[in-house]
């Protein structure tokens, strides 16, 4: 379709040369494209290890040994859809809630300028001002979007430390409230490990808010699971927020609150890829925390699954250019 | 049940603030508690990479991350059972045969104090002593105890270097030669390996040891393979040793004897929850080697470890409060 | 059988004592052996992360944790065959051609002396000398070999960089053309990851090379995948490369072109072990970069796999020496 | 004079064994003891690598390898005076200017109680509020203190990021603006490095602050720039603020802002001594940041530079002992 | 002077935000500068541990902690001359001899451009096509340039390996026989380590290089030597290499010929200030290699040094302009 | 001299091929040499953190780096003397005093055999058997042997942990005990650190023993020093043992007991040179634990420090072959 938004071609320019933006993609504004691919570099919602900060350039980093067709449909992403590295969302490390209006105020010129935004993030608070920012005009023609969540934790807490409402283990239970995602619309998948009181899921059960543990999905399997997710979002907009801590530790160790018996990152790939056909307004990859993945791994993982969403969101462009 | 026995509230005090107890528990004398954690620093049977002598600090470092609350049964061992941090057992790193007296004196007065023991190693030969320090009231009225290991190797050999009998490959075979361990009565699980001489197992199998390799696991599942520990065991007394190096080293790295082609955590954490229900008399959480382990992840894959086998034992402790 | 040629024992000579031969085995000409154990530091061939110059000096170190006998089959490679520690090749790291040369003179050698060739890379270019090496007796007489090909990649591409085509991506194209490998006996198992354009695959597919994708293997499992690949091969002569980045980058985080969502090693070690009976002229090991594997697991998983792949040699070797 | 407050004795008790305090030291209120060690596990006020939150931890871990006696005094602190582990200060990660509110009021507490605070950090920003907790008796009566800076940096900017005006880059001009400091018995030893502008010193400058770079450090000497630091600050009430980044970052890596070029450890010893006699109120250890510290070498360097400000406390407690 | 082509701010725009642009410039192209900062991503010239390839993106984002304003002179370099990031050479890692001629052509079209080049390398073979293509016109009217060499090794051998004459160790004695470098104008500061054989520095010896061992130079000290550095070259047109293993391997561990016993950072920085003054035609940093540099610290210090010979650089602009 | 006993040439193998013997030379038995480098992988005697057991490995894999000339000299070890590698002195993991006899008698076998022994250890507490096994023919005749040490710590303690009397702190009060070292002879240089109590080196001033403490040597420099230590020993048999924990942590990581504050390499290296000419009988180097060592640095200091000892060592030789 278009050439001019390539990757760099690794077998002319070494993986190695040049600046390491996603995708050896150009850099580009929101508007030029049809999918931005976007850096959120902030943990200032983080509760315990912070340095998802530093997330955004280690994706950008490992995300050199992408490469332009995915194997299993044969396609380029870059085939179907104009792509590009629109640079960090600017954030201030002072000041949370500015930094979420930031972001808010950036997603909402993303959306205006018609570019699906791809973010890699970031603790999991930024998916609220994300949302924020994305949900102004559909708020007003079709009401809140769907959500599917790939996660350990449920981070539907109503708040920690003295009150704090805007911390990454609430952006959702804030979305709900705000009436950004439809609860009946959203499911959570991979959930495990210990938490802080009985009563921690209650919220998002009461609310229609479907979670499939990690238990649950081992004795139905990838395709069992996600036919029920899409069911669950049907074809209505739906947002897709995918946190590195439903991994595994050992697939992606680098982030601040890993949880034993994850996913591997077979089932999540195989689950990401059945996500195509979904009216996906956009996606993120959250938590990947570089001070604590000195092998790069969490963010190689990281990179690939962006490499993945944005295959989906390629069909999402294309569906919606044919439709035209 | 009790508030006095109750991990720090992260809601309330950072995780990253505190001094690191096993799982930010009080400090406490095992007469106060119904289950005491303790830690054995000890590596002195190693035959190749030390290290574990440093495996309780950074099993109670990594344990800042666990919550209250298992995420299956929505039961908090808290509710269930006094529980505290009851310190280190205080080897003498240049007497083995001295170090296991200390173990087995002190276990002697954790069995006599009534608290269930759950310990942090330590290399494996730990479990001996602990074993002498049960075993003493359970031998004169009901015999030796059942045992339950998950391991990559067998720990039956009869000696090393000139005849070591005191090892870390060698302590199970001490045990039933001692009566401490009714060999009729002890599955072992997760086995794998080249090893040194066809014969190998030839002792444990002799003895009427069932050994469960990681083929035979594979094959046939986690329910089945439990199914069959739980009815060999029976409803006797019984100890449940868990050998890190049973995980996969992408895992648990840190280990001194690593094996590739291990269990992974979600197995083993669905085999820990079917003990639920046995008589316990202790558990142990062995061969953590910081050293090896950059990351902490196989500290913090054997803090979890720790905190499964708390749920089982907390229910242990319930059902004999109840049986009261 | 002999017992010259024995690793040295652990419970003797402990494991971190002595030079790190191969499996702790002695030094050896390859005529006095039935399999040699050879390293090929070479990394001329690698696109973007070299460092596989080092691999073999770190398979050598990690298999001091090696054992002697198999736990499946209960047998010792070292009992069936007569196997050394044979040294390096020792290339020139300023040569890629030259290099190739006198990689291929000393396998041709090796197969003169009547050894069967098991070997430490290195990047994947290797296995093209090696083959021409063992070929020459062959192609007079029975034509090509057959090959299974362990792999995240399937290493046919044509050229990069201006048109070099002597690559860590392009040996099995050239292996094909140079008539060394039947294409139609030769069968790649894991591939996967992105791709630089969708006729990636094309000349292994017009070439009659059968591959199968990750997916494709996880639908149908190892047993059915190798009844498959055992078909397709034959009884005829047949060669076994074994590229550590088929294993999921979590087990082998240390190659230089790592992607998600690879093979466990459980399934590894169990195809490995249904190349039994098969007619080989030997295996290798390639890809382990130890400047990227900080914590050792890549090479202590490459020599496992090393263990497995000697063991099934060794069953060559019995077998032929039971035919005479 | 007293055995309550010893450390553990490592030729009893292993130094791997027991909880990791500070020093080995019971835990006990600041009313028990002359000098309470405390920590502050804080970095709100970090402007780009944070991480110093978990800096009291690895502070307390490698404060297991301390001993009692200087080697040079032939003096143990723990003979001079009563020291314990305070415990941390437990502050609010999600609310900077309440974090701040929190540790004032600690250390009002630790002065009311008559103990001499010796901080393990956090960032830079926490001797802004430590100075507050200790000033206020002394401004009644002897007006702001005086204060001794290792630092490479000033950390005298006004504000970053939208006016931000309590960061680790601004502690001290606050601290001089709010009368808890005099200018003109204030030197800062160490600085050096690029700035952001060339008008970053001036103010410090234009208030009378005494800056000594690493250059004019590196002509002169330890004893030299030492007896001019000592005549700046005088016989009066002074404070001490030892930046772990004012030493070279091959000795101190593990820091937020390394600056190549720095003190080395011998130099900052020597330096560290010779405030014997001072009139010191207390001192801290700040911007340990244990996620870039893989080796633990940072956090040991600062463990020992704790133990030489606690020497040099210690003298402090003994003269006014004396004196009474 | 000029705004710009400044650093992005980092009390607007966090250091961890944005592309890792050298010193967080702009990109641009050398004809738009005076001063062009470029990478040579090449380590086709290492005889052992490769990786340089990966040197100029770790630079980069290591440059990201340095900041506008030496604090010695007071000084920007931004103020002084345009400066920006002008990209990679893109070599061609499967042909040495191509990828030098790439280079040349690369650093000729720099100086056409009239920019002064400073490179982040790359091993150090690039200083000789560097050398080449700057030296063209300058051959022409002033004869070869002097050179002032950092290093730990005179890399004037004659060749390697079956004869290779381009590698890391040969590159100053090509630089000799093709008339670029003036050997009477040849200094090389730091030498030390153990050396192949005693003839080994015959070569520049007899040539007329001066050559400072380390011992000399700790005789001596900085500014007694850099005075015969400068006389040396004298006020012609000199190039300088700095070879990061110069310094001790404490403070720049990542590289691929390591010696202990080098120079420290603060020799190191007041040595390159000591360039001032003199006709720089351009300069370099080399070998520095990430896979071997796990923290960081050998990246941070090459950034640094960068930072010190672009202010030495910014002098050479801003007198020309002057002279003008 | 000879060819026989020389390195492998780095121009024609690579450095990172081949097995990683002691500075790559052949593998021999003492007879056949005059130095005979001998590696003890022992660590029994330490008290915290264990490890060196692994040294001699990492020793001889980063002596891969040496070269053969020594660049102050210009001359070669290799010419003087013929080197070998004579393997590593097989210990019992399980056994402290058996091993200590192991060791003993290997060093008499060495002393017999005529060769001067070079020990790449181990703990500290190895050159007390290493003194036994030299001491046997010289109490004969001359008495005890002379003692230079180059440590942070005395090692004069009497005993540990209930009376452990054979411990890494301990093995110069046993050797004065047991007459192997003539304490009027022996010199300390380079200690520092806190101590356990202020009688700590009152043993070792009582016997006679010079101690120069770290600040003493600052004061004095490496010439005065180290004509004083010459002095002292004199002209009579002489042993020199050479702690790595000497050097400053950030040179030499990775050792069980670390201090700040120590000895740089260049001074290291200065004053081994400055043995030369002594009657040297044997030389060690200590201490190296690859566990605390990721990056590899302690071992290639470690394994320089052995090439400076064995240049002196071979000057002993030459002096005593010329003197025949």
């Amino acid at each position: 379709m278009t050439t001019a938004f390539e990757p760099l071609d690794s077998g002319t320019i070494p993986r190695f040369a040049g600046l390491p933006t996603f995708m050896r993609l150009p850099v580009a504004e929101p508007a030029q494209v049809d999918i931005a691919i976007l850096g959120v570099p902030f943990d200032l919602g983080t509760t315990n290890r912070a340095g998802t900060r530093h997330g955004p350039r280690e994706l950008r980093n490992q995300s050199s040994l992408m490469r332009r067709v995915h194997h299993v449909t044969g396609l380029s992403p870059y085939d179907r859809a104009r792509v590009a590295d629109c640079g960090d969302v600017i954030i201030d490390p002072f000041d949370l809630m500015r930094s979420l209006d930031i972001i808010a105020a950036h997603y909402d010129g993303v959306r205006e300028a018609g570019a699906l935004p791809l973010t890699a993030g970031g603790d999991h608070l930024i998916s609220l001002p994300i949302l924020r920012g994305l949900a102004k005009a559909n708020l007003n023609t079709r009401g809140p979007v769907g959500l599917i969540q790939f996660d350990a934790h449920s981070d539907t807490y109503d708040s920690f430390f003295n009150g704090s409402r805007y911390t990454h283990g609430t952006p959702f239970r804030r979305a709900i409230e705000e009436g950004l995602v439809d609860p009946r619309r959203f499911v959570q998948i991979g959930l495990r490990g210990a938490i802080s009181d009985a009563g921690n899921y209650d919220y998002a059960r009461e609310m229609g808010v479907r979670i499939i543990f990690i238990e649950e999905f081992m004795a139905r399997g990838v395709e069992d699971v996600m036919a029920e997710a899409r069911a669950i979002v049907g074809d209505a907009p739906t947002y897709v927020t995918f946190d590195i801590d439903v991994l595994d530790p050992s697939q992606a160790p680098g982030t601040g609150t890993p949880e034993i018996g994850g996913l591997d990152t077979r089932e999540a790939q195989a689950m990401v890829r059945l996500l195509d056909g979904l009216d996906l307004i956009g996606a993120d990859l959250v938590e990947v925390a570089p001070p604590f993945d000195p092998s790069g791994l969490t963010a190689l993982t990281g990179a690939t699954i962006l490499f993945e969403l944005l295959c989906v969101l390629a069909g999402v462009v294309e569906k919606k250019k044919g439709a035209r």
